[in-house]
């Protein structure tokens, strides 16, 4: 059994962490850190894990942590810049949720979060956790930096399009919708139910934190410079990523390019692509780690379009995390991770 | 590996066994029945099921669904009056989802169904399917007849009461209130989402079809007539039954109720009674097998308040035929059964 | 014109006030209070308001409120007790939308907000706006408490009922449902919508602020004590409130019951008694200041169920106060209020 | 007073035509016609409609619906080409909701609708009532065609980019976002609340009915060619479309396109230019007639990124309607149509 640990379990991803963990196969839950909740049993903040752990809240500890086989941090950027070198000195891995590790250029993670980054020297380690990219360097990884929400589902529906050099120099853009849960548990005005439900917006036109993550994935599959618009959308709903991703390419066929992303997908156990002309919902990948993708093309104009769909707590955080730590340590890829979506 | 067949596979129990059955780990599926959907695979229709199911409904067949170790009705009622003999007389076992042989007073169903009970020759050997009643009766039965959703979350919140005749002569109330999908998968204008989303409102003040099945339930648990008012709500939202029950005992304690809750359910794998002073969410069981209730008394009036939640599609139908399946097979209870309530 | 002014105007029952105040037709509206917001047009805040309105938020002075025929609170309770006698002493009449002055005993107030009673010297002269009980007082008040949304809704499906002294010494249950709006602006995490969307609770069942209110109200309908049992429930919608009302009363009939509803509501603008049998949904007064009522009888039981409906926000809040500040003024009653339900 | 009639009363088009007319200063409504509904109240079908109108559907007949100065057509399409003619006959006006006459060229309408044009006769004198471009042809006209939902954001938001020729030869992308209201009151199993609540999809990728019609009025605004993708998308909630613009130019200032937006739109009473850096929301529209218009550019990339929300059912549809009834009848243009968005 692997010993688990994770720091700062109050929020959806971490959550989401527990809800999958507590039924995995192979996993003991050793600890789980919150300072602001430290002794109150797990299960009395989350009702849903009554009867299925007992564990409770307690001040992160380096000793505690380090005696786990792996931490997840469940935290808000800048925690990890703090603790994860400590941990990883122990000899446990460390699988990050928040944005520490995900990009490699510190000037640019400091633009974008507004902080210096509290951890250049092991970021060189950080291994970006999209396993249908990189999945053997995280079979030997000890720290890995899963990608953001966003960024699974745009990537994994572009990825196709630039690996086979199809897109011209061009602007792509992604049109991307999510549920309220990307915006996680705090008490923000913005959030409340009578903000966010029945109604539709955009948000950070201007530009928004994941916007170079998603680029620095984009030209590493393209092996070169990537012109992208991304428009995320702030969607009355709880749980789902829907992205609408557009790019001009003439002189293709819809069969072609439907092979081509069956072809890319078709060992990828969470990669689902439908059947030319299928137009997959959020919600049949609700609780799921699925993404599921449709790529579309107009023939008489050249337009591809790709839908790519993904819960975004699960395939877009705490599920795929899980599926990095079931490769770092050998066992099925799927273990933990073969709930089906829950329709209706 | 059980051998399992459905009948009547298109609406939301049927998916809902789908949902669950797939990744049971004693359970072969071996056929799924629908006469509009012949030949459709289940997930193309369903496409949560991609990727888990490569099965096709078919039109049910005595032979196919003979060859069954169990065979699962999700259909209207009637279907399984009409079917339900001749796959018994095959030796393969029946859980019946339907209201066909919930109620065991023939005009009593024929009174509130509005047709001729099609199946009284084996009415008697039914057994009415709720574990915590009835879980020695159900391991040896041929034919279950699944409680509807609104009488399983009634009678679990009224039974320690009842069992214990701790209520004298009087009116009991149950004000219930259902998610949508308690409706089902037909398309009716009241089911639209711009009809029942963003409201509130009673329906069937005058009587509804569960309000016999729950007094039956419970006149039996009391050992004598009971005189109750139901009330079902339609409430915006897919998932979840939150049944508020009220009744007068004066002299007792909230120590005394708890206990007494605490005690009849200590053993019950799927029912967990909450710390005095709770309010339990629906959101809290969604997609999970749990009733989850908890007692409030008021020692100034005498005034009992108990709030039961379930899930409708789970422990209301489809989680809680499986149960009785896992105990009619002698299977662990909770086999198929371990999914944590997807919170948020 | 009548010239009038808000003290408090960032929360919900704000902005519906000024809804509907800037399209009242004898209505100026002259200053609108916040001290967090000194200097921000309301309509940066509330973007529905754009065009309509050019007012920013000020600093409340009493000068300026004084200055005013009529002046709004739409505050957290405790702030009117602090500043409406010097505002009533300018000669400027008050409505008080907050619960300062609902409660005609000042220790059961106490008891149930836990603070000290901030204004008892002026409590005896306001009028408890319910205009379908006090019409008369109304025209002639200069201090209004504007009911809850509870109260308003628990008490008008009651009144006739008690009125009548048609209940015998009995517990009378109100099971109650709320739209998320009844919790108010405030970021707190249990009105997210992730938190509360796709759920039903119960909440406050040892005891809710409303109840003393809802009593006081209906014992000086019935003339006599009066047993209540008032179980509030968060429901997954932004407005509405659903109340299912409780009593026993054998030996009547439902013509009698029906005809009694609309004889006691048969001049009133804003009470409409729908037909035996229906089933009134709170979207049908969404937006609109309408309390839609039916009336359910059992014959053989003796069990009556009323239920009562109303938009918070408006009948249940800034509506209501609208239609007092009409009848003090000697407009039409419903004067600005003649919008239609926003359906669907 | 104008005297009113409306053919197709029972979908949402039709009840919200009602909803807002009851209150119009300047109308009285004289008949509602449904061959399905013959003889039932309004108000019975629409239970927020009761108290403002007694009106009963009646069997469309040309003696009566001749009788009104206006008749709306709020019906599927081909019914008012089977019928307009002989009202106009008489000398009524028409206002069309449906897609009958908003396309010019017959071929097209042919192709995209699946059946003959059925009045091809009267198409030439119907205008495109559009009143930001056509409002003095509305004047004057006496058929009607009511631009569809989709084609209204969609064209507001690309009007002044395309009448000032600033978008080179390229692909324009319309990434839409619609309520479910959108699909009707018809009972259909996609807009059901368990298909269409908690889910984000695209929809009719290959092709949308609407796309003809936005690019005929973009082509007319740019007096050339136009190359569009648009790809709708079914959102969560019950009114509003969010409509996400993309378009490239290079060379351009935030300041410049702030000023050409507002500009365009200074003397419009429904279109709102939000400042610049704004994401308007559909509930700022909710039940409100106006097009709430955000502009943004990426002066780097030259991105122009236009965001253009409405009620679909108020200025994409009925709202509309009645501005050009307005229009034709030289009543104030807001007249009945001043109500603010029910926030929240």
């Amino acid at each position: 059994m692997i010993k688990v640990g994770i720091v700062g379990g109050t929020g959806y991803t971490g959550v989401e962490l527990l809800r999958i963990l507590v039924n995995h196969p192979d996993v003991e839950l050793k600890v789980i850190t919150s300072r602001s909740e430290d002794g109150v049993a797990v299960a009395d903040m989350f009702p849903n894990l009554r009867g299925h752990t007992d564990l409770r809240f307690s001040v992160p500890d380096v000793d505690t942590l380090g005696a786990c086989d792996v931490v997840f941090f469940a935290t808000p950027h800048g925690v990890a810049h703090a603790m994860a070198e400590e941990i990883l000195n122990t000899g446990t891995r460390v699988i990050d949720l928040s944005a520490d590790f995900r990009i490699k250029d510190v000037p640019t993670w400091e633009q974008w979060y507004g902080q210096p980054h509290g951890a250049p020297d092991i970021l060189p380690q950080a291994v970006y956790g999209l396993p249908e990219v990189n999945r053997e360097q995280i079979k030997d990884a000890r720290l890995i930096a899963v990608p953001g929400c966003y960024p699974t589902s745009v990537q994994l529906g572009f990825l196709p399009l630039l690996e086979n050099n199809l897109l011209p120099e061009q602007m792509l853009i992604a049109d991307c919708k999510s549920g309220v849960s990307g915006a996680g548990r705090g008490a923000a005005v913005g959030s409340l139910l009578c903000e966010a439900s029945e109604s539709m917006m955009a948000y950070a036109v201007k530009g928004h934190r994941h916007l170079p993550e998603i680029r620095q994935g984009m030209e590493l599959a393209a092996g070169k410079a990537v012109n992208l618009t991304f428009v995320p959308h702030l969607t009355p709903m709880i749980r789902g990523i829907h992205s609408t991703l557009y790019a001009q390419a003439p002189g293709l066929t819809q069969a072609q390019l439907q092979t081509l992303f069956e072809q890319r997908y078709a060992n990828e156990p969470f990669v689902d692509v439908m059947p030319a002309g299928s137009h997959p919902a959020t919600r049949s990948v609700k609780g799921s780690n699925v993404c599921r993708i449709a790529v579309h093309y107009h023939e008489h104009t050249g337009q591809i379009i790709v839908l790519s769909v993904i819960d975004n707590l699960v395939k877009g955080a705490s599920g795929q995390a899980i599926q990095n730590m079931n490769i770092m340590f050998g066992l099925d890829e799927n273990a933990g991770l073969k709930q089906v979506a829950l329709l209706p």
